[in-house]
């Protein structure tokens, strides 16, 4: 990654509330508040590293409001109301210069069924493969070796990064982001048990994914049994995860890395899922809902709570218990004791 | 979707063993209890949900044989041994209909080396890569972007959707499905430690899926160190599985969502593994044996039985100590007063 | 798997220390102590399984030095160091006639950019595709389907395997080995919660993969928010593995199938993860730290030790308290006698 920005080009991005001091140099890097050197830009996010502002070598540094202290020589701090979000801007601005937005076209060595219906705004990468009947809408851009089966249908402004796999009459609304390896609309596991034999009950349902919606790396979406399962407006998912056949996300969901949702379930708007956590089927996950690291949700979780633990429980009940847990050789002993006064 | 389908299509496809009421609709949809609408066709497979018939608004039922109760306005009742197999019937009509079987051949961007052996009969989709020595079966369908490595024999009537790899020396039998981004023939996970650095092991075996089986969306099954890993006829897997080298899968198991399987270990008949399993290496999980959700699997576990938790234990002693742990603050409290007692 | 050794060819290639018994088989298969036939090798790498050593039917055995014991009739044992070396260099051997390096050359389904840079010595598979600005240095093979994203640079002697996809401004040093379907460079999963949507922030970082670094299938290592996500010399990492933004791992570690580190953790050099660990974020784990199954890490973990539980701690305490949980009906029940008694 390579940056130059002047001070008067950050100014101009950042706009900060207030500045302190003042550097001449230019900034050609972004690092941690340890690892920066002069001419890097820093920032302090998360404030458990607070202490290591005094001592850092950057010569930008974004902070928040309340910050209180001085900068060293040749150093400048820009005081933001949230300093992650203004690192945001800059690093979209380096987005922007580093993979500006290909020119429309379709590459030669893709290959685009003559029944499907391709804007001409859009950007289709080497060696893609688009069936019959798809439609893909402007600015939307499918990097190299993008698959979209038969039917599907992608709004405008998406990235479906190399690898993705659309499957059949799926459907993808605007701004959709979809990283690479990402399998949309992959049949639901069902199986119905006849005569010794796990029969296949085929999956004829399909998957809609709202505007907003991003997906990580080698995810997996499955398709609904009949109807569709959704994933709704800005809803964020993380690497790995695996979503089951007709489940429902809300909106503005975050499920992070290596997540499984069984069949059936749902998940209301803005509910979190730390990485790991495994969603049992036919449950209710609510509005607003925490799910802890790991956790084995077994039951369906009321709106606005916070469970972890396997099988999970409300928040501080858990973590009672693992204090209690830790207790034990404690008890044991005290058991002991009585019975030797008994 | 789109479905349509007359009673007497119905009828003649789903045989039910009695009839209760009548409609005139044309059936053109399939849902849930709940959200059906008039025109659509519901079913109960789950008896959780039996409260929902009375009040669905579906045109058709399909309703296990003992259900009691009688169908409201242009409703029908089908009674029918087993509800969730006769919704599976009408899919698999559907499924025909919606992705028909492609024509047999070749597509002209697909890259077929010419030492290798394709059925007449097969058809070899868009972007595909065969290589040297490669033998597809009849009616076999490769879809888009799908990888044959060195040497593999793929029998007949497999459907490998895109982004399949299959790595060197393996062999598929007859009727596997492989969901988008199944790896078979990744390299077995073995190092030896030798002067300060992992020292790879080649993983010169190979991996066999036998008859019927099913692989999910980017799970990944490593050959072997030498021999096979192998998976038992009409084994099933979901998606994100890791299958490791030279485990032995026996027939009909299931096997959900990202559970791992160490080397080496076996899983004999009828196996089932709930969603987020680790099974360690070097074990035998015996014949119709059941692990629970997140469960660790760190010693063999008898035939028939069913363990949970982590480390997985029987089923009923881990839920007993499970109860018990729940009872911890009572018990300390118990033990403080029989100190105060004392 | 097809091999033929003779006694001779054995013997100047695994050099043994000390040989009891001979035979005259030609060797033509390597198989397990249990599952060996006359005319196969067989080896004790694993002591578990010394027991069946003496009734194994393999023509030849390799076994450690300090084995005592005389071999059958046409049956001959090799002393050696470590049977496991001695059988990887075997099998490095089948694997050079099985696979052997391809001539180097672009396949002429491959998409390269005019702008990018490929070693004349390097292999380019059937419909790869390389963007521009990326270097590819000598004897690097990309199988099929491959994509490299603009201005990655790869070094010399890599395997990236089938479906791999290295995004843009990534780092392979030399001798990277890559498994089907990994992900190196997708994007970092970060977000800022502003007026109740979740707003990406543009991960402009890269990936660097050091020397032997060893990635298996279907793993994805994201981009850095800024600077670098780097994997350390000669660090193996097992399939389906999920490496978060800004993560830095030392050398020579090992993380096994289903592992998730988050974003801005340090290994450091030859920590071991076994399967399913998660690891937080902004933690350290120390050198040659080592992390039980499916533990849940949420502090840091001090150099040398070994954890394990959700939340893990060391490994002697969790035992003991795995133990004494196994006790709590006991305990319950010496409650009630004390209570009963006083």
């Amino acid at each position: 990654m390579q940056v130059a920005f002047t001070t008067e080009e950050l100014l101009s991005l950042l706009k900060p509330r207030e500045v302190r001091g003042l550097t001449t140099k230019t900034i050609s890097g972004i690092a941690g508040l340890a690892e920066a050197k002069p001419g890097d830009l820093s920032f302090l996010g998360n404030p458990k590293y607070k202490a290591e502002v005094t001592s850092s070598k950057a010569s930008v540094l974004l902070l928040p409001l309340n910050y209180e202290g001085l900068p060293g020589t040749d150093q400048v701090y820009y005081l933001v109301d949230n300093p992650s979000v203004a690192l945001a801007k800059l690093c979209s601005k380096i987005e922007q210069n580093l993979w500006p937005k290909p020119a429309p076209g379709i590459h030669p060595t893709a290959w685009i069924s003559p029944e499907a219906t391709v804007s001409k705004l859009a950007t289709i990468g080497a060696q893609c493969v688009v069936e019959a009947g798809v439609v893909i809408g402007d600015y939307t851009h499918l990097h190299g070796q993008v698959f979209v089966g038969r039917g599907s249908c992608i709004g405008a402004h998406c990235w479906l990064m190399p690898g993705v796999v659309i499957s059949a009459d799926c459907v993808l609304k605007d701004r959709v982001r979809l990283q690479p390896g990402a399998i949309i609309g992959s049949d639901g596991f069902g199986y119905e048990f006849v005569g010794g034999k796990h029969v296949k009950i085929p999956q004829v349902g399909n998957v809609t994914l709202e505007n907003d919606v991003e997906i990580g790396a080698n995810s997996t979406v499955d398709r609904a049994r009949f109807s569709g399962t959704v994933i709704g407006e800005g809803t964020k998912i993380d690497n790995l995860v695996q979503i089951g056949h007709n489940v429902t996300i809300g909106k503005h969901c975050i499920i992070c890395s290596h997540c499984g949702i069984s069949g059936s379930t749902t998940l209301e708007d803005y509910v979190v899922l730390a990485g790991q956590v495994g969603v049992g089927g036919h449950l209710t996950v609510g509005k607003a809902a925490k799910v802890g690291a790991q956790a084995g949700v077994n039951e369906s979780v009321p709106a606005g709570t916070m469970v972890r633990g396997m099988p999970a429980q409300p928040y501080m009940t858990e973590q009672r218990l693992e204090i209690l847990r830790r207790k034990l050789p404690e008890l044991f002993k005290r058991v002991q004791k009585l019975e030797e006064q008994t």
